[in-house]
């Protein structure tokens, strides 16, 4: 395991005490920052972007260097890289969000997906951590991630974002048999996409599983959590010391089970209570969030103040990793994420307070 | 209170012994029926629509026509009736949904807003219900419904329906008293507006949070449950004898902070598990709920096995209503519906067999 100057994460990761709580922003590289808009220009279009490894470490550390205080970096990069690689031709559209031009529409298409080469079609996102892992060097650690198979298995099929989910909700109800090939397709994927991020320089890895919360209880189990409990297990038996973060949005009636797959953090949404889910799973897992990321839209007194609120919430004792409930929206002023992360830094360290 | 020759979604709520478990369904009156589509070209718009009570009426009735097995009527109308009599211009554009031509922008307009009289503005409502409620005769009860105040002013202030939010979260964190102003006039709009239709007819009454989970943990109780409180404690006062039912999209986890209020059930979306909610709450509320609307895309076999899985879930005893998690969708087959609806009367008995 590398060593660094700022191991306030892998710390907190590992519920092991710590001088302050960290503090990272979920899209922390994006669009809100001038500077990663100047980047993406030089670059073209998104994927153009993630496809550099140059241009990808210079935004990933963008806010490490404009905010002294976050405590690591996130690889830049997309959760449909891997679609993108299986072939179903990723676009993002203006105003729209990502698109895919073969979405999956019959069962010959499901059996024909290749499973990608982490270091052959999407070596792009391998040479990115290892570019931002050297330019890091010990100065903090690099999150690398993935989606879940169930979150690409739902934009793969719908063929772009969507509200209704009609397509891989009848395909989840009709013919689960089919969805279960899809889903351990993309479990065989994504297990060598993060091995391959771990190997490259990942220091800790974590699932995205942005549409787990449409589905049913019962199906959320069976068709989010499972897939990711194998990714969990396949992880965890190549890299025990590497630490695996869950985040399923809107899951906040799964934590029980979600802590169960042996991963060692939660991330949780701002419709969950702090304090009740660590009275739930505390004693397993880490936990990180979990502020809405629009309060950010607010000044920063309100900012201040709900900050407060949320640590505050989990209380004193290691464990928390400070976080927005979910990505950091464009239309943020960077002064006010810079109001979120300087209250972190300076109203957590009593919660941290050795007794 | 009145009697009905079919009582068991009355009894139910009062968590009394019945036959076999109630069901209905949320937007049983609405575009999956093609006699719906018929009474809603001769009204023209669907705002016309609502203001015609004998249409209204035709259309509460229509369900109840082809599914013997449904068990309440549900008066036909829309949450936002309120806003629209408060002078916001509500139009429904298609493929869009809800619009006002005057959103709420400034404290000013918030100030100037009106609490509509139900028999004055609002008389068209309370002429359906008293239409409605007369051509049903004894035959089964009737709901009556209002949208909870946070849900109006989400729709008020954004303009629209929307999956960001921006400008009522803004609302929320940076001048939260102008908010509470606005749920004031909410909440007493909502009060006169739902006691009104107790007095034309409605046998019960139900709060629709179509947008309560969109809130911070935090934020839910202030913003949204709080004022659904003072409505049900207002109602309690003066009608005591009908129940009052709420419904929070996404509210999974605040389901004992909702029992607490006094209602008499809470409406549970897909998220939850049925059973879980019953040992966290049933002994002070009946719950109604809870299969994913879209399942019924698929197959008559897969409904039924689903509708076991509802049933199974809630188990033997009084308290349960079944019901989807939220409106059936326009694309649904009548069929489907109605092979829910058997599943229901078919297979619910044995769960309410005198031990």
């Amino acid at each position: 395991m590398r060593t660094f100057k700022n191991d306030r994460f892998l710390r907190a990761l590992a519920r092991k005490p710590v001088d302050r709580t960290p503090v990272w922003m979920m899209r922390q590289a994006g669009r809100y920052l001038p500077e990663y808009r100047a980047s993406r220009a030089k670059a073209g279009d998104f994927m153009s972007l993630c496809r550099n490894a140059e241009l990808c470490c210079e935004v990933t550390l963008q806010p490490l260097d404009r905010y002294p205080g976050l405590d690591t970096a996130i690889l830049f990069s997309d959760i449909l890289t891997i679609p993108d690689a299986m072939g179903l031709g990723l676009r993002f559209v203006e105003g729209e969000g990502p698109v895919f031009d073969r979405p999956l529409r019959d069962a010959a298409s499901i059996a024909a997906l290749p499973i990608p080469d982490p270091e052959g079609e999407l070596r792009y996102v391998m040479d990115a951590v290892r570019t931002i892992r050297n330019a890091l060097g010990d100065r903090c650690p690099l999150i690398g991630f993935a989606g879940s198979p169930w979150t690409l298995a739902t934009y793969m099929v719908e063929g772009k974002g969507g509200q209704e989910f009609a397509r891989i909700k009848r395909m989840r109800f009709e013919a689960p048999e089919l969805l279960r090939q899809l889903l351990d397709k993309l479990v065989q994927a994504t297990t060598l996409y993060l091995d391959a991020q771990a190997c490259a320089g990942a220091d800790a890895l974590m699932v995205f599983d942005t549409w787990g919360g449409v589905l049913d209880h019962a199906g959320y189990r069976q068709f989010s959590l499972e897939p990711m409990q194998r990714i969990v297990n396949a992880l965890k038996a190549r890299h025990p010391q590497i630490p695996v973060m869950l985040f399923t949005k809107n899951g906040g009636q799964q934590l029980e089970a979600m802590a169960a797959t042996g991963c060692d953090a939660l991330g949780l949404d701002w419709t969950t209570d702090l304090g009740e889910a660590r009275a739930r799973v505390g004693s397993k897992v880490a936990l990180q969030g979990n502020l809405d990321p629009l309060c950010l839209l607010g000044t920063p007194e309100v900012i201040r103040a709900e900050v407060a609120t949320v640590l505050a919430s989990y209380g004193p004792g290691p464990g928390h990793i400070f976080n927005l409930g979910h990505g950091i929206t464009p239309e943020v002023n960077p002064d006010h994420a810079g109001a979120m992360i300087e209250a972190v830094v300076q109203l957590s360290p009593r919660y941290h307070q050795v007794v």
